[in-house]
């Protein structure tokens, strides 16, 4: 399979944030010759929804998501009302920013519920009451699912197909507003992958997220691998996602508190570079 | 939902390793009325077969399982072959246990591959090879599909559906001599469990284990938690088996490094039994 193609890199700025905050974040993409940006709304906050859009467009940045929305199920009405008003807010700062979606983290069990289905429940109610919202804006909403071992505390959707499930039961029809993230940190492993990718097609493939899975892996959620470092095999992969259709950026999104969080951000990005053209 | 039956409790040995060898573990469950035991192989072998055997049918325990049996998957032919031999080895133990199944981890990617379909088609070979030599010791095969997050690994078995696939493909009607394990801790958060448990039938449910999933949980291998410790709603999960036709045991395997293995073992039965009672 021939290498990708270098413009369809990009950023997620989980992946420097130890080091930069989002201001050195768009500067170092722009630097590095990186047209892609996912920004996390904790450190948007920091620098202000204005500036950093206004600082984004300046570098010439696609914005390929905003993290992220979700959060959706809660043990009280009260919560799950206060989650339904935060990602409207989040779809507000996804329009100011013209990003190509809002990532959804959807939640998991609400504090002391072992009712997964219940849950599952909410997150669909969640994301059908705000999905007018974002069709209204222009922000398409994207599923991410989480990988089976986030289920309890971060996603209690967890695998492609379940994800388009949702989907499905939300609206009949695909439109360009509701779809997926598919992160190979959370798929790689799916027997079933390849035929959910395929149903997904090019209308519900919102976003594509690379790292690699490390052997071992040593926690949970912080030890993720840089591209080529792992087991994945990305380029297969790649090659089922643009097989379906997607033509988007491929996001790299790499949690490691011990490795690459530690590092001069620059030779992180330049890895990322390499590694992209390398083994991706 | 009433409480289980007591007398379906049953001691995998995993849960007291760190303090008992299998003799204590096999006078343990006498001791606490436990009727059911699931010895590891290399517990088994610093006791003796023999020994074992003679210990375990003295003190009136049925053998849930014998683990474990698997590990199929080699970067070279001979690795292969070695493999397919231990787990011969593995079903005469079984026998000689009288063992009601042969638990199967089925193994992971070998070294340096990052291929997961191919180390998934050299489980299905491996299982099918042994499989005759099963049944002429009427040895049940248990595949116990694992947790996604052991894929690269243990096991490229991650959801009950996969394995009752890998059943199917290798016989087509279902016997008495193959079928899968389910294990509360891996298939805990799947979709489909209730399908698959409902697919797999009394035909293909060998066993079934019993432990928690914690929140937070802090090592990937050995942080599991004591049946109502954690978020699994271990009492759907028991009606879903139960349901299916499944009469056997309800198997304790519990790995605890930080908590449970640093108790006394006989603390940890009764807990098991207690819980049993109130959680599952």
């Amino acid at each position: 399979m021939s290498a990708p193609d270098p413009t369809k890199l990009a950023l997620n700025t989980a992946t420097t944030r130890a080091k930069w905050n989002l201001a050195e974040a768009i500067d170092g993409c722009a630097r590095h010759r990186i047209g892609g940006i996912s920004p996390w709304r904790d450190q948007l906050a920091d620098m202000g929804v204005e500036k950093a859009a206004r600082a984004i467009r300046a570098a010439g940045l696609t914005v390929t998501g905003l993290c992220r929305g979700g959060m959706f199920p809660a043990s009280t009405e009260e919560g799950r009302k206060r989650a339904i008003d935060d990602n409207r807010t989040a779809i507000d700062e996804a329009h100011a920013l013209g990003a190509q979606c809002l990532v959804l983290v959807v939640g998991g069990l609400p504090e002391g519920s072992r009712d997964l289905a219940g849950a599952r429940e909410q997150v669909t109610a969640g994301i059908a009451a705000i999905l007018p919202d974002a069709r209204a804006a222009g922000v398409p909403l994207a599923i991410e699912p989480l990988h089976p071992m986030y289920a309890a505390e971060r996603a209690c959707i967890n695998t492609l197909g379940q994800a388009l499930d949702v989907c499905d039961a939300i609206e009949q029809a695909p439109s360009s507003a509701l779809g997926v993230a598919v992160d190979v940190y959370h798929v790689w492993w799916d027997p079933a992958l390849a035929f959910a990718v395929a149903r997904a097609g090019r209308a519900r493939l919102l976003a594509y997220h690379i790292c690699d899975w490390l052997v071992p892996t040593r926690d949970l959620l912080l030890d993720r691998g840089m591209m080529g470092d792992g087991v994945i095999d990305l380029k297969s992969i790649r090659a089922l996602v643009e097989g379906s259709g997607y033509r988007g950026f491929h996001e790299v999104e790499i949690f490691s508190k011990e490795n690459w969080w530690q590092r001069d951000p620059d030779t992180v990005l330049a890895t990322c570079k390499e590694r992209h053209q390398q083994c991706c």
